[in-house]
């Protein structure tokens, strides 16, 4: 039996909770799988990249606690993949990141995605991570629904009939195969969504819960070498000593 | 107990034997394998765009005749990834290119990997899948050993002593943390490799059997809707009738 | 006098007669060009993936032909240019694809320049010989009339008031200065469409028959040192002997 | 008279007073410049993305400190930009990096120019940072004296000696018109490198307080329309509580 | 005090007239700034490729007079930068482009900028600035008012409505955080714009004084190693004798 | 008989020498070709912004008297494509570079080509067109032999044979599979190049008048339609007078 915790790097439990439905059907004879989110504090949800930079020190604090306690591998439940490549330099154990997973996993099912997401402001940063991953040219469009993260909760019903009616479109007009959930509030609607529109759709929790089981299958993990090499022996001083 | 394929584009019984090895230790309770090569003729090793071209129809026949039988994914084991989009229109269960998977999982452990081949030649090729996969940014080195496809199992004990030193040279230079071995027939080689570099060596095809299963327990497929729907009702004439 | 094959890489006899059409009127005291079709049989028209692999086998074997009968140059007739590299890899005489010659050619016309192709589907291996090339930040805009290449020559009166429309929705709002027709089957509109667009459109075939005069008046041909050196000696088995 | 904030975003005093010599001779009649450094604690250096994560909050702090002191511009003193856009999100004034300030004025002086930092690792941020900004082509190379950011302190000497020695091969062997000191400890050698050498030798530092205070002369600040308008109204909690 | 040069490089009064305005407001105790433009004759507007080869002289010979009569720094006042690289070559003191500088702040200051220009057929200088210096991914569209740069002077009015119309709709629809004006005679537009649209508006011919100022204060310019390093001793003959 | 005008956009007689050397072997009776140089002055080697810059002038003049005189088509003799495209703002008939002729033919024999050129600062102007036509990828390096473009004409026998011994270490380490010769000083020497080195060896003027010829029989020149317009009517004064 394997552990891998997904961390919720935002402090709602409501979205908490959205990602343990999710991670709960993948738990298996194989694999146990734990979601948890900042202990010491951050934000309810995020958005930009003030939001990102809290939240990578509650993802940092999880994953250090993380690899502690034992667990097998990490995922970053957020589409903004707050914190990951610091995460990989202070982890033994494999981590991968929501958004990463669901882009990666989306080249191999289709030759174009869109992704949906929230707000417009969101859109830089996932530009952004497909920029970096080397995937912007399979992603014909990003569409926002105009919900706040916190409103996936608050408005369940609007944002729902929003996402399918958005997913249609984009369905009919992009030119696409394949459809990409960019936020971890909306990781419940995959299968729905999936019936309805009868393409791939595909919510990055679960592909990143599926990476990370992979990697420990095959016994292969971040390397500790070079770039990801755990960080030089530094004192952290002040409201950071915990990170110690 | 779900069927992958793997399909070995060439017709070279000593390589389908090695990839049979490797494929082995990936068997399970959920998953079993089946090794196979063309049945109808083919090239022995692949070098080159002449190469790949025969080799393509080898693998579009062996994947219309798996899905005929009901096995549960495709896996293409050559570092050319030959048919894979081809391959992807006729089948409606998942198929895989070991480049591909090599490639994607590599930029989940490391900022940069390096490649290492055959014959020169191949290189083209690799970039061209790199330049494809949007992932060139994430490879700082192609390396060929200069020994062809077929004398790594006919001189093996020279070819593996040259990869080994290849590689140890490609950590200590190109700034990497992790390595692809960009042919079948060396990936019988990536668990000593990994002992000796003590960095993730990945091999391909382990990798692609890997990705087909997470994405049979997904319950995600090829889309068949768009670019890779299948091909457009037409008669194949001549000696592609077979093919119909 | 020096010899042309243009290789009309599908099976449909109408499409090699458009071609032959179109060719004829590039015969010369210099040049004779003979038009023909694969004789061992392949796909009637040539839309996706699946098609070009099937098609790359006759554009060898025609090639291959060639060659032996003494053919000066060969153009492969298909947007999809199947079998390009392979063919050079296995040809001493030159060899051009229709879709890299009309894109060429058009960069030196125009600063910009729209594809019109035929199916939604054939939009993704334009986009990759653009990118292949390297000429794609030159392409504006690829539209599909939505007609199939069999249905240019089944429906011919719909399809040509389609293109003539579709060109002219392009001329206004594209930004360009050149179109390129993307399939063979639309060879033979070129000329009408000049007059009409008073701009320039460009035919492949022509294109691809005009730089294969100028290399063989320039003494050039493809480099046989390096990546399109013959392909290394080994036996072909099956039903690929006949290629040995 | 306007007062610009430099912002050390390490907690190393010595730096801080590095940083404090270059700031000064950048005085005037029309700027005043104070140099601060995280007040809540943080990391002595930065050298890799966990650096960069900690580094982010202690930037985020002073900006928000110094907006309500009323600064009229923010400078980050590090070459990771540690904040950047994060800072921008939640400042009226203007907030420029040290490395994006070296970099946008090096284009405006050299066609192409090099980079000199601190150890290996930091260069996948370097890099990073110019494919963020667009100007990766116009960088030669990034040269790694392999001293960590402290040991430059500790080190002065022989830190100083390899610098110089690397710029000189830099300066013969790039092809490049310029030369960028990729770390804030390096700053203080700017002249003395610029006489040596004899080509634009750029500091950070100073370039970034000087287009800060272009910017205010000019009336121009961060946009506060769209991508980088204020984080949405939420409440940080637990350890975060004093970012509210 | 330091004097600049900002060279109109069209020989239109009107305009010249226009960069003054914009110019005087940028004086101070430490700057003065001239505007002239070609004494020798040249073209009355810049909107074309033919019509930047010639005004290229122009600029060359007033940035040779500069030199002699020792102005501190030169500002090309079009926005297709004419002459930029070739004014580098021979000048000690630094140039600046108002389309580079215009382009390099605004990606301080916004993660998007559109651009407003004039004739359509500009747009495809534009394009080709921003691939040179980097920042084409920066810019989210680029818009054409659609009035010659001499009916900016001669239809004022309805010019002025068109630009305010155009950013309004720029801002509303691009996702952008700043505009750019696209033309010398638009460059006294700016404060009103910014104002309307409450956004950063950007002047070129404002940015590229202000960093010229900033390099002078810097002890920067121009490095005259390498590529800009002066023409090698060559004599021009006939027309271009003056230029010597 | 159709007459193309060769431009040498340099002053000196030699470099016009050799060219109607290179000219002269393409005449036919088909193709009368004249080679022609500035007449009313201008720099007597081209080898840096400064020079192309003046070269331009002389490349406008030479193709506006051209098409009075009725020639057929235009070819730019300088490897900077000096005035390409405004000159094709002005001309009706074709105008063809010699850089982009090389360039476009070499990708056509061979995946990778290598580029010799003169002095190292050309490197600048010849990626600034590699990157303009789109064929960078295609260019595996590029070398100078440190000789100006009049000491290839001046040194004539030293040159050579640093030009041969650079194009041998070329092909035996750049991984390619053709060479471009980068000056029209060189153009004579293709064909000896040729038979020594046994790869492609290309020289663009021969290419260029090639492509032209080609496009002359094609019945296509320039679009006139958008970007590459006649330049909207305007008075030129001054020293320009002469090309209204």
């Amino acid at each position: 039996m394997h552990l891998i915790q997904v961390i919720n790097p935002n402090t709602s439990i409501d979205i908490t909770e959205i990602i343990n439905q999710t991670a709960n059907n993948l738990k298996s004879d194989y694999i146990d799988i734990s979601v948890i989110s900042p202990t010491k504090g951050g934000v309810p949800s995020i958005e930009g990249n003030f939001d990102v930079a809290i939240a990578n020190i509650g993802v940092l604090d999880q994953v250090k606690i993380g690899e502690l306690q034992g667990v097998q591998g990490h995922v970053i439940a957020c589409f903004s993949d707050p914190g990951l490549l610091a995460a990989r330099e202070i982890a033994v154990k494999p981590v991968i990141g929501m958004a990463e997973a669901a882009m990666h996993i989306a080249t191999l099912l289709a030759t174009k995605f869109s992704i949906i997401t929230t707000l417009p402001r969101t859109l830089m940063i996932t530009k952004q991570l497909l920029q970096q991953y080397g995937l912007i040219h399979h992603c014909s469009a990003i569409h926002n629904v105009d919900f706040s993260v916190l409103e996936l909760v608050s408005k369940q019903e609007q944002a729902k009939e929003k996402i399918i009616e958005c997913c249609i479109e984009s369905k009919m007009k992009d030119g696409i195969g394949a459809i990409i959930l960019g936020c971890a509030a909306m990781s419940n609607l995959a299968p729905l969504l999936m019936q309805e529109l009868r393409i791939p759709v595909i919510d990055g929790i679960s592909a990143a819960i599926n990476i990370v089981e992979l990697l420990i299958k095959s016994g292969l993990s971040t390397s500790k070498y070079g770039d990801l090499d755990f960080p030089s022996k530094k004192t952290l001083s002040g409201i950071f000593q915990y990170l110690n």
